[in-house]
């Protein structure tokens, strides 16, 4: 997407085909930096400290980061090396295994000569078809806005919600909630987006709120609780959020207050969509709710925040008192019940064992 | 309430009779500073400033701020002025004027002489009158908690969430949603708190969460997305809060996320209660997400968050960029199908206009 006019990807080799770009989205909102990887500790670094967060976005940085390991020797030492230091870095990030997994699949047969191509190939492919997923759900997710926009009177927009960051930043184009949004933006069609903060780690008013800023997408920020009261007031005409993990019968796992908005929705008549490129299906489990662990994350996420005081330093404030402790889940599971529709980059299907089958008979047979 | 042990209310005569004690709550949660208020425009000065905050301790603060006007000369002209000074400060505060206007109504008929002693009279009284509703409000209250703990395996507490800062600080003393918690705590009864940090002006992180601590009550702190999560976990075995108004028919306006919580509590069969003195009911509304107007407070509340730093000092950071637009919705309206009941200080009912009536015959009869 843009940025102020200037087209960017969140991951980009560097001209002299020596290394990868990134945005630190450390600094985000409020300084953008680019930094250069040119070594794997610098990719591991980058996954590591959150330099890059997202999964499809880790797993690309992962696979530039093996090609970059690479560059001066292709043995399989140096390939297991990178491997097993890249994989280290998050170790729970499923898509940072499977592009691991893949690239090495890939590698390890061919003779060590070929491996350094194959490799960068290998990372280019995948942000590729990164794109092409996130794309393939906007085109998708455009037409139920086409179809808000064409019931709504002339000149109004239509209005979206959306929780935490599922968007280009995170992935490496386009994102996946926010895919049909831009590409209505971009077709012309009227848009505002209401950005849930997303406490605690505020991915809303630090990276939803900078990313559609910088493309021009109109949108406002809210706190996390004011989502149930505009739909009350019939200011929301949709919601599209993200996943992390959706099950078999399409119930959603994501950030943490999803499920409160997906209630809202369900009590008001606005229809919850449910943005996610197929690979985060998780076909092995149906009940989400009784399945999915949900990770507990530490309690200074909850007691201490973020931001960007007046002399433009960035530090941390305690909103509570030193002795207060704090609970502080990462993630909830939405019902498929509460869910309208999931879209998928092969199309829209209902939150439910059918309605997945009929999209990927493939998988839903086994 | 007690602070650290010490038995506190939040507004006091001082020991000579000439003024009243208050705590700075603008300094709360990191730092406890107790001010005396001595003469008019430190009154007004502690409402508009929200030195005090909370409706019964603004209607108390401007009883003791006429008191201390009066001190000197009592005068209708000092009485009318002292009146309009302090009605002043907070115009669309009903409690402030409500206790302007029934302590004028009790003092214009006496003679100079007379006013000054039953002016203090007055404070008090309106001081301990607060108390004695959310004592009652209290025990109504705790008996539900006392129901759910003899449910509930032995040496497991009973866990309540709550929103906002319904507690002692806003009154007088006890709260009113904290009211049954700290009457069941000093019981004996083993009780947790879920405290909502209640974003954007935090008053659970900050308040709420500051004064269970000093009692010794134990609290977590959580982000308002968790609530949801938790009672799907079943770790919510009940939930409390204050009101702001009330509807006729029960219908319940409070701080803007109220509404998400009473959704997931409905969702997962969790009790919710609302806690309310009845000078809250509003009597000439009934259908409250048609007829309660909802403010819209500033943009900075939202993008800016107040903390401490590391070195002790209190200041403001911002979370988004400069340019982020923010919508900022200060309450919402549960429908009272969500209710489960109204904890009033004459007892329990039903959130709806029969159960209303039954407990306040003489209002709902007009």
């Amino acid at each position: 997407m843009k940025i102020d006019g200037t087209a960017y990807r969140s991951i980009w080799p560097t001209a002299d085909g020596r290394g990868a770009g990134i945005i630190d989205q450390t600094k985000l909102p409020h300084a953008f930096v680019t930094l250069e990887l040119r070594s794997l500790e610098d990719a591991a670094t980058a996954i590591r400290d959150m330099w890059v967060r997202g999964a499809p976005l880790i797993g690309a940085t992962a696979a530039y980061g093996l090609a970059i390991a690479l560059l001066d020797a292709a043995d399989d030492a140096t390939l297991d090396d990178a491997y097993s230091t890249l994989l280290a870095t998050r170790p729970t990030a499923i898509n940072l295994r499977w592009a691991l997994d893949a690239a090495r699949e890939r590698l390890l047969p061919l003779p060590e000569a070929e491996r350094r191509a194959a490799a960068w190939s290998f990372a280019r492919e995948l942000c590729d078809e990164d794109i092409a997923l996130n794309h393939a759900i906007g085109r998708h997710g455009l037409e139920i806005i086409r179809d808000i926009a064409a019931r709504k009177p002339a000149g109004e927009p239509v209005n979206i919600l959306t929780h935490c960051n599922a968007g280009w930043l995170a992935t490496v184009d386009w994102g996946t909630a926010t895919s049909p949004i831009y590409q209505a933006h971009d077709e012309g069609i009227a848009v505002h987006v209401f950005v849930d903060e997303t406490r605690p780690r505020n991915q809303g008013a630090g990276l939803t709120a900078w990313e559609l800023g910088r493309h021009g997408v109109p949108h406002r920020l809210i706190v996390d609780n004011a989502g149930g009261h505009l739909m009350q007031r019939g200011e929301v005409d949709m919601v599209i959020v993200g996943t992390d993990r959706t099950t078999a019968r399409g119930d959603v796992c994501n950030k943490i207050g999803t499920y409160l908005k997906a209630l809202a929705a369900h009590d008001n008549g606005v229809p919850f969509y449910v943005a996610l490129p197929s690979p985060t299906i998780d076909w092995t489990v149906t009940d989400g709710l009784r399945d999915i662990p949900i990770e507990e994350r530490g309690e200074d996420e909850v007691t201490v925040i973020h931001g960007k005081l007046a002399d433009g330093s960035v530090t941390k404030v305690r909103i509570t008192p030193e002795t207060t402790p704090a609970a502080n889940p990462a993630f909830d599971v939405t019902p498929a019940r509460l869910v309208t529709g999931l879209i998928t980059e092969r199309g829209i299907c209902a939150a439910s064992a059918e309605g997945l089958a009929g999209l990927f008979p493939e998988r839903a047979a086994r």
